[in-house]
């Protein structure tokens, strides 16, 4: 490893992430989201940047909690349409040699063993560059859309997921031993049959039986995101994620977080690296900055980003005019995520058109305007008041906001020896932790890995 | 529409796909169909020959019907490791403009929403070249691998896919009009709430109430292509599939099947292209042409080749000694791809070994070799005798059997005018049919598109 920092572009693939109304910026390309070049061209933009990663967000449905339809969703993008993450990593991994991948794929929704099979064919086509960010969902939408009438129970989606994990890592770590494929042309051996075997997972809720269809990718089991907040998800976290992604309005509001997951992490004996969510804007001088800001604001979408935080919270923000003070949340997601905003300045009174207004441009994270000295020493205090180990930059005009990152923010860091100079060889795993491609004890996931001392399991149950 | 024949390449994200053993050809390099290159360098050789498409197989199960375990395949590799041939098409989309790509995928293994999303997004990204190749597997390893005791009935299989399709054709065809995407930055209004709507499907298999979380894509539903040759299978063609796979040994095996394809879908008031499974090697000379075909026998894997049979028929091949005669199959499926194979030429007496042997180059088709002259004698009088509108082209050796097609046989077949000298502009499905992007009634897809005079469905049930 080399630098300190840890920088990371979150996107999604679709109009609107989490900047509603942006596109409508006379520079804003997303609307190009449905193109290979819109994809190629960020993917170069990062690596010049030499961003550890880009992270694609994803839903399976729409938001549609916001007056009760996905109305106001379809007018202003927000998250819908939203094309499928996986399918523009093979392009930006033509393009780029470093750059990472991590993705979201919500477990609910992808049967394993297709799903293991199409991480494992990106681990390969990338050269190990893949992560997976671990999602159980939120959106009831995405449960209707697949025939249910709602989703599971928040603790018990859980359950499936650490049931449908194990499957995972049995097919990515179990069937296949590292000496299994001998690729010997003189001989016509490819593989060793000895050496692959059908690993078998008895469920509750994800039962298989089967022989991997990839042969050992680069990293094996991808590099594992989270993001829970709840305190199931966090213990989830602690057990499973090499990365975390968290996200608040303030130091003071971050610092515990991040606390908690080092500390759940660390019962198990583990260490991870978090990234805050932050959004940087850019400019030569502070007035240019500023004038970008400003300009970025006039495009934002009231309609918008009160459809995506009334999605967050499950609170149906069209009941209150745009200049009622917030009051009350009607449920306890709703006041956290409230909160979350309204934390940025307890002091203030917010009104509905403020928190629209915030969100809309940084989300639920910091916002830092300035010069690249300004925006260094406001990332430089908030990695020293937090512990996180870099940030999770969010995009407001696209590709413009990491371009600025590239362009005038990673010299400034270099110069003050808090971010590399080039990159690290090896997969993303690596450069990470820097200690190897695959994940080692005490991670769940090496207690999966193919043993010659196991008795083979047969091919046939 | 500009030429007559089509061609079509037959391949696969995997080591041996029909040709068990050639991988451990000097010259072959199928063994990095791991690396996005592979991919890449196959692609701008296929637009070079002006190639209508590629077409990538799957499957998701292994091969273990020969000696019960799925040993000789692991050792051969034949059709495992194999690899998710979506992810593949980003990188081929990327570096051409027309070649259109035609995709494997097994509805019995994959939830219809996110799979409708995936072919929407390919759709968007290739600029409208997506075919998706309908079936519902034959491997009882991959109903395994789903966690079920073995795969539903055939015909129930066919009942199951009816639903599908069905499902995704009100996903594809119904859930956005046609103006629905405003994309207005003045007025900051991306799409029209009112020309969008939330499809219903009741089931019986795949239930589903959603919106469509991707845009219209150029073609909507992909191009569908087809291969089933059972009673129920070729219904199926006939009431859905715009491209149909046959294979057989002879012209005089193939035209009957070439009819009724044509009769059952003329019953429905539609016409299909038909495509001809057929192995070409090509030389500058009949000798050079003789001793490729002879280079490349010199590597089959008899063991590989029996192994793909034997999942194919059901019979374990093991059973017998390589140089006993072919006598009897034990059920209906094996008797019918054993016929597929000895009808090549009904006077000979066919042993194990043979039959291993000219399935390991060419599977069930014809392999013609010789000059181009020849080979393009021999393709007109398959056309000529069999009604197929061209020929799904199996490689021997990769990339050098579509090389040869590119660079010795399709000047060939161009001095004939039996085949474009340039692409036409626009989709695969208007390349193929000369008539626009979107499937037409009387296809059933057709019925399900949005209608203005349909009352709106609620986004909540």
């Amino acid at each position: 490893m080399n630098g300190t920092m840890r920088l990371n572009a979150f996107t999604m693939n679709c109009v609107g992430h989490q900047s509603p109304g942006l596109w409508t910026h006379p520079r804003d390309r997303t609307a190009e989201y449905v193109t290979l070049r819109y994809w190629t061209d960020l993917a170069r933009v990062l690596e010049d940047g030499l961003f550890d990663g880009v992270f694609l967000a994803d839903v399976l449905g729409v938001y549609d909690v916001y007056a009760g339809t996905a109305d106001a969703a379809l007018r202003r993008a927000t998250q819908v349409p939203a094309n499928d993450p996986l399918l523009v990593i093979p392009a930006m991994a033509a393009v780029t040699e470093h750059l990472g991948f991590g993705v979201t794929v919500n477990l609910s929704y992808e049967p394993v063993v297709p799903f293991a099979r199409r991480m494992s064919t990106l681990d390969h086509l990338t050269g190990g560059r893949m992560g997976w960010n671990v999602v159980t969902g939120y959106l009831d939408s995405a449960a209707r859309a697949a025939g249910r009438p709602a989703q599971a129970a928040h603790d018990d989606r859980y359950d499936v997921a650490e049931d449908y994990m194990a499957a995972a890592y049995k097919l990515w770590e179990g069937s296949w031993a590292d000496d299994a494929v001998l690729r010997d042309r003189g001989a016509g051996v490819y593989a060793r049959p000895d050496r692959v075997r059908a690993v078998s997972h008895p469920g509750p809720h994800h039962p298989l039986h089967a022989i991997h269809l990839s042969e050992p990718s680069p990293q094996r089991t991808p590099v594992l995101y989270q993001a829970g907040s709840s305190p199931r998800g966090r213990a989830f976290a602690g057990r499973h994620a090499e990365c975390v992604f968290v996200s608040g309005p303030s130091p003071q509001a971050v610092a515990p977080r991040v606390a908690a997951i080092r500390a759940l992490a660390a019962e198990q004996g583990r260490t991870v690296v978090v990234f805050a969510m932050l959004t940087a804007i850019l400019g030569e001088t502070e007035a240019a900055a500023r004038d970008k800001h400003a300009g970025y604001r006039d495009h934002v979408s009231h309609e918008g980003a009160l459809a995506l935080m009334s999605g967050w919270t499950g609170v149906d923000l069209s009941a209150y005019a745009l200049d009622e003070p917030i009051r009350y949340v009607e449920n306890d997601a709703g006041r956290s995520a409230m909160e979350n905003i309204t934390r940025a300045d307890p002091a203030r009174s917010w009104t509905v058109r403020d928190v629209a207004e915030h969100v809309a441009i940084g989300g639920i994270g910091p916002v830092l305007v300035g010069t690249p000295a300004t925006v260094a020493d406001g990332m430089e205090a908030w990695i020293d008041a937090t512990g996180a180990d870099g940030f999770n930059l969010a995009s407001v005009v696209a590709h413009e906001t990491f371009a600025d990152v590239a362009r005038l923010l990673v010299p400034e860091l270099q110069r003050r020896g808090r971010y590399k100079r080039r990159y690290d060889p090896g997969t993303l795993r690596h450069k990470l932790f820097g200690a190897g491609p695959r994940l080692r004890e005490p991670h769940p996931a090496a207690a999966f890995r193919f043993d010659a001392s196991v008795s083979v399991v047969p091919a046939h149950p």
